[in-house]
């Protein structure tokens, strides 16, 4: 069973998860063949906790379009013994308590989600908001956080397409940080700072790389990385589990992938999906913004990123924009 | 010029440094013979700015230790012609004022610095004090960090033995929340918390690699990577300013390295160190020790680090901790 642990100098967590070094990698040729994540392997894989499926299939069976089940090599588990914290001196620790479920995005193995329909997309971002809401009213947990890593580079183990949820007693150090500075700039201008940046974003324009009519897809001001990307919604909306404006974020988000695969030449990357906290009060749901953020995997941590915190970014943010709205295709739908 | 940019939704700062994409990568056949590091070749690197040599020998000619320049593709400029924020409606923005040296470790191409005499990490670690030193008067600047990439795999651009300084006129966040958290620590118990961890770890024992008169070498009990190792001194103190035990610290240091090396069978790691920033308050130099630390660089960041600031450790540290210990060997003195 893993174990949270708190670092005394730092406050920072770290899940220490030994079962997690047992898992297999599944990039290997025979991987490819006897890939668990494929329509017709589902005995493979643990029982599916949610699914989109052709009418009439049966759970655990072919047909489905997206598949959803618990990780067989989980960071975290639903049935820790103990929610609380365990105080050890100086140290505090948690039982490994959390979710950590597998989100496969198409039966075929396909590798690359920006090649997908906006339609299968549109089903993927489903799952998404779904295995986000199931968590919500849980026990213990106050926090659902999206992710995927595509291709080896970007840490992934599998290659056939998928992404995963890790649900956590812990409200993510990433997000109470951002939280806590939204909440901050509101008191002081009784305005949501990410509303605030998508106006002065499409003013400038220089970093805007398209807007559809509900969400902005622009390179930050202070891009970590060469064609890191945020995915805003232009209307307030806090919480990922209210969205309901999921087909014209397939479009934005595969058009945008696609631009940062051929301008970058780059296959590999990891996107995170922040949304504000379960049970977040009114003044948190003021503040905040769910986002996407796409961060292309080219350059390495190295001891200077490590050490200080500081990022280097070798390409100006507006280079950027410009780079991926010249490779941005016209959307599926005109 | 590069410029400092922070994010306005979570504080962060990067440095938009697009000179440094220029900077050529020394890790092919012909690099390796036209390496600009090597003793020889001192025409090809920007002028000495310290040395440790032989006596009667001329800088940036033959005959040196330890080398340091001024970064030939620095990520910041000394004579950045304006040191105050400079305010875009939303943005903040600064001049991309600081330092960017490179030490060169040996004269020789030897690219493993765990193999070098104690006598050459002592040598080494005079060269990091003595410049960490030369800058805490300087205008603007509030904290230099010393850092080094070995192999490439760590992202060190060059296999010639080396590591970097980078003195900032932002504390790094890094160093920030360590030293609130410590001062925080210190204003409730009247003790530093570096003390009390020393203490913690010596009475558990579990998780102590050695310690010898100045310094204890350990597995942090929340370490985020297998073979994370943190070296602090015993007796208080901030600023490795200060410190006085070089070649104490040299012992322990190139044991630790050689340990991992072995214990890990992976050569390249990142190594930072962390010293109060310059003009500490009473205060931060009564909480707060400088320290080394060492991360391996085996398992990548992947979409759930980034997106949560959470860390996945599959090794306990206690078991890293054994292994290390068996794989150490007898100091060089005895």
């Amino acid at each position: 069973m893993s174990e949270w642990r708190r670092d005394p100098l730092t406050g920072h967590w770290t899940i220490i998860a030994p079962e997690r070094a047992q898992r297999p990698y599944g990039f290997n040729e025979e991987g490819e063949l006897l890939c668990p994540f494929c329509e017709g392997m589902e005995s493979f894989t643990p029982g599916e906790t949610f699914s989109i499926r052709r009418d009439g299939t049966l759970p655990n069976q072919p047909g489905w379009f997206v598949r959803v089940f618990p990780n067989k090599y989980p960071a975290l588990r639903r049935d820790a013994p103990f929610l609380g914290l365990k105080h050890d001196g100086f140290y505090q620790a948690m039982d490994g308590l959390g979710v950590h479920e597998v989100i496969v995005e198409t039966p075929h193995h396909a590798v690359d989600f920006s090649e997908f329909s906006d339609d299968q997309v549109a089903k993927v971002l489903l799952a998404y908001r779904e295995r986000l809401r199931n968590f919500r009213m849980e026990r213990g947990l106050r926090h659902g956080l999206i992710f995927k890593n595509q291709g080896m580079e970007a840490g992934a183990s599998m290659a056939h397409a998928h992404s995963q949820l890790i649900a956590t007693p812990v409200v993510p150090q990433a997000i109470l940080e951002e939280l806590r500075r939204a909440v901050a700039f509101y008191r002081r201008r009784r305005w949501c700072p990410f509303c605030m940046l998508l106006e002065e974003e499409r003013k400038r324009a220089v970093r805007v790389v398209l807007e559809s009519s509900h969400f902005m897809a622009f390179v930050p001001y202070a891009a970590r990385f060469p064609f890191e990307v945020m995915i805003l919604p232009v209307h307030h909306c806090a919480s990922f589990l209210e969205e309901t404006h999921l087909e014209d974020l397939a479009r934005v988000l595969r058009r945008i992938l696609r631009s940062i695969r051929k301008g970058s030449g780059e296959p590999s990357f990891n996107f995170v999906l922040h949304t504000v906290p379960y049970r977040a009060r009114d003044e948190e749901q003021e503040s905040y913004h769910w986002h996407l953020e796409i961060l292309p995997t080219f350059l390495r941590m190295a001891g200077f990123e490590w050490g200080s915190g500081f990022s280097i970014n070798i390409v100006r943010p507006e280079e950027t924009a410009v780079r991926l709205r010249h490779f941005l295709e016209p959307s599926e739908s005109g």
